[in-house]
């Protein structure tokens, strides 16, 4: 298995920084990787008492498309991602989960990033209190009844990895799909 | 909706650039988004006549840890996704795909990332050639039937994103999971 010889940050922005690492091959041979390093993020299934999942409408910078998603954000630094995902359900949505069920922990894109995404599964909805960052545009939310998120799932029209990992998970795992 | 005021590279490396772009939201704020941008990918969930699932164990440098992963690999400037789902398939694992069949285009991190991973399914297997880059480590081929990577996925055992949505989603849609 590789080596790892050397590291060292070449850049450093807002949201995330790159570090540069040079490997040694089982062959001898020297190669290097840049890894982009955001931190973990916690992602939130919310499910309602009339077994609706809550989504939200969220304007994408990276691809320039506002898109329909599950809320989720960073975990700040010594912030658990439960916690995390508390609190981004409750500003991002302006309800509060009673309870938050861990289903999985991610890697979006293992190939040049090491951000871990945390699933949750929020129940137990009641009033909270929305409050979004000065740089968040989310409209209000919207609810879809659970079969017909999996039949959307299953038409292709969610083209966020991590959503549909936890759609197609939730589905697989408590609807016996 | 946000307004693209202006972008500029900020990094460059081997693997992908980082470009910073400045918005103007509806209230008048600025704001900036680094977005890294490696290009798109494609990813390949073979099936072979046994109804087996072929994967490969493949050192990934992000996480410092060997996976069990399915083939996949980086769209070359000109190349079609599909050309790239076919000639990455033969080179990791040495077999040559007579139908690649695509079956979703995922945003693996839409946060901080512009990559898209075109995924395909790849039929009538045959024995072709194995080319690995300088820099890759795969081992053997390891063929697992669709029944119980299903169950694996379930139990959580695949941690990357896009794998589980080739996997989900195919058992979905083609096994009426």
């Amino acid at each position: 298995m590789s080596k790892l010889l050397e590291e060292h940050e070449v850049y450093e922005g807002p949201r995330f920084k790159v570090i540069k690492k040079t490997y040694e091959a089982d062959n001898g041979e020297k190669y290097i990787r840049d890894i982009v390093c955001p931190g973990d993020a916690s992602l939130v299934l919310p499910i309602d008492e009339n077994n609706n999942i809550i989504w939200i409408k969220q304007l994408r910078e990276a691809v320039d498309k506002v898109q329909l998603e599950l809320p989720a954000g960073i975990v700040e630094p010594g912030e658990e991602p439960i916690d995390a995902a508390y609190r981004e359900f409750e500003e991002e949505t302006g309800l509060k989960a009673g309870s938050m069920e861990h289903l999985i922990s991610l890697y979006p894109s293992i190939g040049y990033t090491n951000e871990c995404v945390h699933v949750f599964i929020a129940r137990d909805l009641s009033q909270g209190v929305k409050h979004l960052d000065a740089d968040e545009e989310i409209s209000d939310i919207i609810r879809i009844p659970v079969e017909e998120c999996y039949e959307k799932a299953k038409r292709c029209e969610f083209n966020h990895s991590n959503m549909n990992v936890a759609l197609l998970l939730y589905c697989a795992k408590y609807l016996n799909k």
